[in-house]
């Protein structure tokens, strides 16, 4: 008899987590599994209009402590508001993207230091660090060339950054694992959707089915 | 010759900071003294938008940690959009509240921890601690009925919390005054203005006329 847990989804731009989140709370509802699936900012009001502030492609002039900053205060909002809540009622809570996140984008690929970007996010969360995270493993010029095939209709202020910031977020994600190998749990994320949900289903049926 | 200074003025809600600044703009101007007076959000439109999230009275759902971060990040992008090129422009900068009112507000009177505080701040700010720090000595109960007396007009979120809230606040600078003793100076802000703004003009006379 486990406990519920809470498991995060991380990984590249175009590394295919949210597809497969798509398959794998299909294959939770068929076997009756109590969980919540999320994302930040995850309808939660105050961290919605956060993100408004953050993906504003007017303000070119923001600085990347602020942008950490507020980061962090939309993650705090959504997890005291609907993750913690979901946690306390008994339920598994599975969250595309999170701290990892912010530890490769902000702390690694903006040069914030790790340390530092994980610092102001122990407080965002209480320090209540994901149970397991399961690392979409994707060279980031394949990540790019999928983002640019399917979304180009999204453009934002961050979508708009070169390849040579994806490869960083590439070796940042590589510093987070090292940091938590006992944590972390990698696919191969240029294989095929049904491949790649298999795999992530292996995984979550060793902890939670 | 001494090199350009960062003074920050703190203390509880009504004890005149504001309006003793205003009477010390002047007289720095009088005596020719290159300097920039401001306050967060400081007209930065990035750091406005922040704070009308933070001061929006609908969101009461907005989580304590939320809110540290969201001041942090206001003032981190005032900061480095309006304080950092005024010191490097060689000017004395004046700031109307900074750090140590986070570390009184969140960190103390709501009860987040004053490390915890000071670490997201110092995040926000590159540990660029303030020169000096003139704290308007004001007993908690004296300030709040000069709110009630002043500022009917003005309510927003803050403004609501009770007497309780006012004399935590306070306690909170007073552990923020034992942490810092060799950068705070204490003025007796129950004088007349008349009084106080001359007992700040004489710190400053010392240090930067």
């Amino acid at each position: 008899m486990v406990s519920n847990l809470f498991i995060t989804f991380e990984g590249p731009d175009g590394a295919g987590k949210t597809s497969a989140l798509k398959d794998i709370v299909q294959r939770l509802e068929q076997h009756n599994i109590d969980f919540l699936a999320t994302r930040e900012p995850g309808g939660i009001r105050i961290a919605e209009n956060i993100r408004e502030v953050i993906l504003n492609p007017a303000y070119q002039e923001m600085d990347a402590h602020t942008e950490a900053l507020l980061y962090a205060a939309a993650r705090s909002q959504h997890f005291y508001e609907k993750i913690v809540p979901a946690l306390q009622s008994g339920k598994h809570v599975l969250c595309d993207r999170f701290i990892d996140s912010s530890l490769a984008y902000q702390g690694f690929a903006r040069a914030l230091g790790v340390d530092e970007v994980l610092s102001i996010n122990e407080f965002a969360i209480g320090k209540r660090m994901p149970d397991l995270t399961i690392f979409f493993d994707l060279q980031p010029q394949i990540g790019l060339a999928r983002i640019q095939a399917n979304r180009s209709d999204e453009i934002n202020r961050l979508d708009a950054e070169s390849l040579v910031f994806h490869e960083k977020v590439y070796a940042g994600y590589e510093e987070v694992l090292r940091r938590y190998p006992e944590r972390i749990r990698i696919v191969d994320a240029s294989k095929s959707l049904d491949e790649v949900t298999e795999d992530v289903w292996k995984i979550l049926k060793e902890v939670i089915v």
